[in-house]
């Protein structure tokens, strides 16, 4: 697959079990500023990585579906930085894992993720699919950047870098505001759509971190260095739902719809 | 959409209409060191770009459509690749026309070039498909290679570029070349799709000239600059389509199919 965009890889070669290094960026089992180990930071991109992949079949899969020459170039042009974020994210797991193969194939791994998820909301609608990509990969983006704060400042600023460029490009918000406020009957119907879509993304949330314990291990370490030893919260997942909650309520506030 | 993996431009403003500068490279009416305008050379630049949009579409409906994670992996980056290629191209135009939506513009015009000839190649089986785009994709190729003789060293090496690498990313030879060897069945019936497909492909090339005086003045240039005086073909398209048809029936050669 020598043609793709790929991106380039110095990475040093890291070897899995060796021993850390004290210099910051040296390869190490951890890597230097963060609090979790490199299987735990790869997990963590590789699911990034998985989440822009799903979204560049999506956008794709609309751009091929578009009814004009226009939106299709358009829908092209933000596939393709979806991939591009993709391949960016994979870039920094081949580095830290010194394997540009073993970064797919963690990238691989989550493949079915969503599929659940998928199931159980299967849009009836435009709007309502439209509203999905904005929820869905909300509280995604919310929960990928509160665990990152586990990560070496390097990973981290990539993640959140790929995060906010991704946000930018949901121009879905605009639609969606200017559709609600002139129809009240959409409006509710959305708001009760966007609830079950919350609580369907809130359960997908808790199977991740009841299935895969480095997602577990990356909260707990981010709640360590977010909060001093007497303000710290007893429950992690209770503080991350609460967390996420409050970022749905804002994102549905911003369209006007109660959440 | 400035979440699009866009080249980035840095052209110097060229006006239209602008005199010719002698210094190799310099913004002019005809970009130094070809013998076409800027007119001439951004419309062949264009269908180029048109072609790789084509491929992009092509390969990311396959790539939503993969069977498994790999395959959907290896389609998608096969897609950013041509969409890559698409922009490198617009980013020639933009330079060469100082205006990054006037490159999107004309290549939106050229948006319904490929219509008829989809419509007149319905592929009846996954082999006929596949054949389709070697085929189809191989004469477009040798026309705009051919073309490209008439532009500017640097729009004709970017050409040269994206068309090797899109070749180079053309894996169907390799799985029709096997099938074809065990069925001569399906040999001699892909060998009679061949001839169709090619039939209508040059029709389509000669449409392009009629309706597009820009590509046969472009063709009566790269021929002038082919050929000295005495030996100068004295009608361009039989010359064009004794060419498209020798590189069409050693294409049809490798596959072990009679053109």
């Amino acid at each position: 697959m020598s043609q793709a965009p790929h991106v380039e890889h110095d990475a040093p070669g890291v070897q899995p079990g060796s021993t850390p290094a004290a210099e910051p960026g040296a390869p190490a089992t951890a890597p230097a500023g963060g609090g979790a180990s490199i299987a735990d930071t790869t997990e963590l991109l590789a699911l990034v990585a998985q989440i822009e992949s799903v979204a560049f079949l999506r956008i794709a899969g609309a751009a091929t579906a578009a009814p004009d020459p226009l939106s299709r170039l358009r829908l092209a042009r933000l596939a393709g930085a979806a991939l591009a974020r993709q391949e960016t994210i994979l870039g920094r797991i081949a580095e830290l894992e010194g394997d540009t193969d073993a970064a797919d194939e963690l990238m691989l791994g989550l493949d079915a993720t969503f599929d659940d998820y998928d199931q159980r909301t299967q849009p009836s609608s435009w709007w309502e699919e439209i509203l999905k990509s904005y929820v869905g990969h909300g509280v995604a983006v919310d929960f990928c950047r509160i665990v990152a704060g586990a990560l070496d400042p390097q990973s981290r600023e990539i993640i959140m870098g790929v995060i906010e460029d991704g946000m930018a490009s949901e121009r879905s918000i605009e639609v969606l505001d200017r559709a609600t406020t002139d129809d009240e009957v959409l409006a509710s119907r959305l708001a009760l759509w966007g609830r079950r879509l919350v609580g369907e993304a809130l359960s997908l949330v808790q199977s991740l971190l009841a299935d895969r314990p480095s997602l577990s291990r990356l909260l707990a370490t981010a709640i360590d260095q977010r909060f001093s030893e007497d303000e710290r919260p007893a429950d992690h997942t209770s503080w991350l739902f609460g967390q996420l909650t409050a970022e749905h309520t804002r994102r549905m506030g911003r369209l006007g719809l109660a959440a």
